[in-house]
């Protein structure tokens, strides 16, 4: 970790410098703007998706501080990989914009970690952070300089790949061991609590992630306006369906946790187009559908069948709503809803950011298979206590006596 | 639920379409400050009401839950209620600004899900939404457009229409079963820390709250100062009341989550009139003192005598800190503090928002409370587990022989 | 508490008016954009604060709770501190800038909170609080007035200056009886992560604090990049060395909540100095080593030795790293990174803010030990129920009987 910290900052000391430019070029309208949907988004990387992780019940540790060096380390990372494509006299030029692409970039390697979480070592992860936001970097060239392709909100090469990727990783990662389950594979009542943080912040400004790098103006106020409409209707659809699937329509706080967000997702690449707000509602709605269903009824079969073990679900959340979104994208391009869109450019974008996320997430599952990574057994999964010093339990902090015949106690068992 | 989005969206798909003419005819700054408001207004909708909500022991899934649930639904609601009051050429124009009021809407419901919660089941409560903003919105233009009285941070229309409408269902809705209290109303530790997110949340951005339909300049920063004095003062009275009161002078979660709130409320009505740093904060002073004393003295009261069991005290926090911002409001306008304000039209504005909460909140629950609904049983109050999939108890996940050991047990009471 | 809210509100009444000039002499831009790094600032205070301390196990209700008590006086205090440096017609202007400049005194209160935590009473730390804001308003008036040294982030004046006057508090108020540590002196799994919330919110937005009072424009776009790009450093820097230090390479949850956070303290003094990308990287990756370390070997040395009780270990996280920062500014203005900056002066006003800080806050804990502020016994130390009311434990609240079972349960084993 050191070394690759000063590798990082040497990096930077040779490449990097301030962009002058653009604070001058730019008004500061736009420049403020920025500033302030840069918070927005910087909320949903650290807060968001860290606190999103946070169900596990002896987990919660790894996920906000691992979520936080994961993030820390890809955002600088993605800084240089995406400005090795846009290099200014051998230069990088650092501005509010690169910074929010970097952020972006990162959130990709965050939700391939929802894929492998609890089963993959700092190490692995870190590895994963290298190659998956590398990658992105080219994909994305691809998709935005090559292909000139729509995705303001990013469902294809920030949603569909991050969760691709992970499938990938997860797939090759296949722990036989965990077949059955795993005792700390779940959730306890306060850890429910801490991951609804994670999603209502998610939730919240989620419209800014779509309107971040959106022209200002007109074009920025409609992806505003459409992913708050379908992230509002795929609520309603999440909680309708949860209920509908679950036992005596109870509703499963796994679904409200992560179903309610798949509108945001899947109104990503037409979030800037004249969709109208019934578009976006219906986008929403049937987002949530799918995702809801596939936490219900998906899930289990890919972890039985397939050997994909998706320990949050990312597929529901981002993978499938994130094709969705591609898709939508698609359709509205070819209906004339985005003036100097292709469809088939669309369709290109989509299908590069799936043949990226398949075959780059296997190749890295591969190398962060290789057994010198400290991967945990599997007896060790989904605890904190492999990586962190964890304090003793709660009740053990009651009464002394309580206290001191619980942990004998403990010691015998 | 899925009908009901449906229709919406239906709705949506008559009616609103993207106000185009606001982002040219309003110059950038305000379209992006309003966007920056609207943020800040949102986490209180959604973090600040939601969590504020999770002091419950048992009762977090809910309180987070369906907050979420009734702000999505309630804002989709809200620009089709409102819209209605300013069609062109037939349609809603959506901007950031009708959002804003949207979510504004909302927090009626949330704050009378206040006065039932943990009493009432969703469906009852997606009923009380219907009809509460539609009521709100008729409310809202009359004070607004009608007698044209000054309302900027909305004590009256949203604080004491809310409070009141709520109290007004919970009286209808009065349950004689819980007359000695429940064993699930109350809090847990770590229940009350996850409260103070929600307080700490609605305390920091009410500045925001109340300047969020301010005219931009001096009007809007003076609505941000008296708000953030008003909010100051009042904490430290809510922590001097509070431990006068308590037993051997200590301080009372229930106060410092609520009281210290209270401020913002009633300086809403006047937080762009000329009432001076001082006047601001002499208004959150007293707020911060009857709110506490509310909750010490009158809650009490009001159950036992008068048969209105409001759960959250949404009558201290909102109800007579309303009033007090409604009263204040006619004082300042009399005083000459706003130009071309009416007393006599603020005093309408108060009586109509209280008319109007406790008409409308009277027949809401007579509607709620038809035997069709689902209303939970007195023994299943204050419960997540009758609507939610509720994980094990936390100390029930330590070593499975203790916890077998304990559920035997359970199961044998 | 009553009477000096009372007091400072007729200090308000006396001095304080709108600034009516700011708004209107300044453009919207800066104004929009300073209230939007007021909220940042505010978030930093009010939730990072406070719950970065929620780590200990029987104290977060203290911690969020006197947090906001303090900060909320503090910030009035502040303001009339502040002001009288600047009157106008014998008047203080009440302006968003001054606002900001009022939250920057409120977070020295709080920096020294950290270290006297859980061993003060509310009377105590609020005397600390009008001492503390008091001496700040002096040091800031010579460093920013006087000496014209450069301090945009406060590392200086701020953090330094906040972490020695509590350290010299502390030293005052040393209790052997804490020699060996306090059964409450220490974290629980859920506090860990409620103490996250705190540290996630801080590192997020400390782009905002290092620029709020930065010009606008490329100086401030520099401020938040060199502060992101130095806290991404120190991230990494503090879990190399978190691992290196722990026992079988676990990572310490103390470390990750607070030595993460260095690097927004150390670039701070020359956050908008041409240092570049690199320089800001090198600073926090300094900065997460140093108090890493500080934390494992250093703040046990200042108990054991000095008599330096540091709950917080304010030292690691504020002392040393703005004690770094001031000379990384000295270096760097004499590295000629800053238009008119003299190295003398930044000297001085180094030397300046420890001298206030040792001083000021020896004699702060002289008057703070006077017996009759009702400082807590040693045995009720890092105890919310000797201030609190608390409610019972979590697993007292099953029901009553299984209570009885599960704890004679226990006590059989």
């Amino acid at each position: 970790m050191p070394a690759l910290e000063i590798i990082t900052i040497i990096l930077f000391a040779v490449f990097a410098v301030y962009d002058y430019g653009k604070s001058h070029s730019r008004s500061n309208n736009k420049h403020f703007l920025k500033e302030v949907l840069f918070q927005d988004v910087h909320v949903m990387i650290f807060i968001g998706f860290g606190f999103l992780m946070t169900f596990l019940k002896r987990y919660g540790f790894s996920s906000v501080g691992i979520n936080l060096l994961l993030a820390a380390f890809g955002l600088q990372w993605g800084l240089l990989t995406q400005g090795i494509w846009h290099l200014d006299d051998g230069k990088i030029k650092v501005s509010i914009f690169k910074i929010i692409n970097a952020d972006f970039s990162t959130a990709t390697v965050l939700i391939s970690f929802g894929a492998v979480l609890g089963k993959t070592s700092p190490v692995q992860l870190l590895i994963m952070t290298i190659l998956e936001i590398t990658i992105f970097s080219i994909n994305e060239h691809l998709v935005a300089t090559v292909l000139e392709a729509n995705d303001v909100g990013a469902s294809m090469i920030i949603h569909a790949y991050g969760a691709y990727f992970g499938l990938a990783v997860a797939r090759v990662l296949y722990r036989p061991g965990l077949r059955n389950g795993h005792e700390n594979d779940g959730s306890v009542y306060h850890s429910d609590l801490f991951a609804m943080i994670g999603t209502v912040f998610l939730w919240m400004f989620w419209p800014s992630f779509n309107s971040a790098i959106a022209d200002p103006g007109f074009t920025q106020l409609t992806a505003v306006i459409n992913t708050y409409l379908s992230l509002a209707a795929c609520v309603l659809s999440a909680y309708a369906i949860s209920s509908l699937v679950e036992h005596k329509g109870k509703l499963d706080m796994v679904h409200i946790q992560n179903a309610t967000l798949a509108g945001g997702v899947a109104v990503g690449t037409c979030a800037d187009m004249n969709i109208g707000p019934f578009g976006a509602m219906l986008i929403g709605l049937v987002a949530g559908i799918i995702s809801t269903l596939g936490f219900k009824y998906l899930t289990p079969i890919l972890a039985s069948n397939l050997g994909i073990q998706d320990t949050c679900g990312v597929h529901n959340l981002h993978g499938m709503p994130g094709i969705l979104g591609g898709l939508a994208g698609i359709v509205a391009v070819a209906l004339g809803k985005k003036e100097g869109g292709n469809a088939a450019m669309q369709a290109a974008a989509l299908a590069s950011s799936l043949g990226f996320a398949l075959v780059g997430g296997a190749i890295t599952g591969l190398i962060m298979k290789l057994p010198f990574w400290g991967q945990p057994p599997d007896q060790n999964c989904f605890d904190d206590s492999i990586y962190w010093e964890v304090p003793e339990e709660e009740e053990e902090n009651e009464e002394s006596l309580a206290h001191g015949d619980h942990s004998k106690n403990k010691a015998e068992v």
